[in-house]
């Protein structure tokens, strides 16, 4: 069976395209969809190809969007005085950070959509976590359910009778489960990039969520992280 | 009130959002988003922007995407031996034809809530239509019904109980009943471009479903069109 996963280069899709991979018996056929969306950095691209190399991926899209026109998050602006937020208390902060980039998971799941009705693909996987995450809405089980019902309306696919399947392999693991499912599969995760922001020299800052979380992930699965070795 | 009118430089979207304007008595801000998806030509638009000046829009992003990418549709596509279609009987088609693009409607009602989301937004309005039209999965209401519903999951603004409300002021309207409220709100459809497939004069095919629907109702409505003068 055909399906698509969102890779980001980050360790969360890299680890949900595995397991979908490892559970689906028949084998799966992976097509993955990167979206260059205007984040900060270019590193989070050339991971995303070095993950798709590595899961053995039979095609690799890559789309350019630039959500900069949009607006409204920390993650996607370059002014000054604009900042990814540092040193939050990851653990228990509940509000949602201006790391939030406005609809973008929608719009990611709408652009592999309609690839996955073009290739026949019955599956988008992707790579959301409700439990070690930073709040966005749009990682929730109740937002991937409302997708999918969209989908079934959406589509000439859908229309014809075909479902479209959301699969989120890592929604109700913590981040230590994630990390521990993906060493079992003998993942390469000195492969990912996590960093929000990282410096000139390609370094994680170590200090913004997404650095937090992964430290957190790793301390609490006993492992080290290789990007850290 | 602020609003969203996704604008193509098409008839429907400018009578969409004329018609959302003249509906709201305390006056609508309107916020003109185009997107650019690799149709097969430019002269979308540039209509967009004529449109968009003639209805007094306050801001008009033009976000490009490259649909092309993606593939199958024949509006998105220039390789030989996929046109097109011409001379269908527009009036009793039931198919999908080859013209749809895979979840146009759902990417572009994803960046139009994004951009809801960050400039505070309450309003989408779109102009698809469900009567006089080539038969779109996405154009039918059941389909605006579930994306409001994702809507509301899928931001921060609708987490902290806002509402974005899609307004599809042409839904139920034949081609006709479209222009006749267009021609009395002043409109001049003379702006406007809908030819899936000009020529290189860019004058309009005259044969493409949508020259053939735009010409059933501008025959319907008793008027003349202006582009055809």
């Amino acid at each position: 069976m055909r399906a698509i996963v969102l890779l980001s280069g980050g360790l969360d899709s890299y680890t949900a395209a595995a397991i979908a991979k490892a559970d689906d018996p028949g084998g799966l056929d992976l097509y993955a969809l990167t979206i260059s969306y205007g984040q900060r950095h270019a590193q989070e691209l050339e991971a995303a190809r070095r993950v798709a190399c590595a899961l053995g991926i039979s095609r690799h899209l890559e789309l350019a969007i630039d959500l900069r026109a949009i607006g409204g998050s920390s993650l996607t602006s370059n002014a000054p005085g604009v900042d990814v937020p540092r040193d939050r208390d990851v653990a228990s902060a509940s509000d949602i950070p201006s790391t939030y980039v406005p609809a973008r998971n929608t719009i990611f799941l709408s652009l592999a959509l309609g690839w996955a009705e073009v290739v026949g693909a019955g599956d988008i996987v992707i790579g959301v976590n409700a439990l070690d995450y930073s709040g966005y809405p749009d990682c929730r089980p109740e937002f991937i359910r409302a997708f999918e019902a969209l989908a079934a309306l959406a589509t000439r696919a859908g229309v014809e009778g075909a479902r479209i399947r959301v699969r989120t392999p890592l929604i109700a693991l913590s981040k230590a489960d994630i990390i521990r499912r993906g060493l079992a599969l003998g993942l390469d995760y000195g492969l990912t990039h996590s960093c929000y922001d990282p410096g000139a020299s390609g370094a994680p800052c170590g200090r913004c969520d997404s650095c937090l979380l992964r430290a957190k992930g790793f301390a609490e699965a006993g492992a080290v992280d290789p990007l850290l070795r």
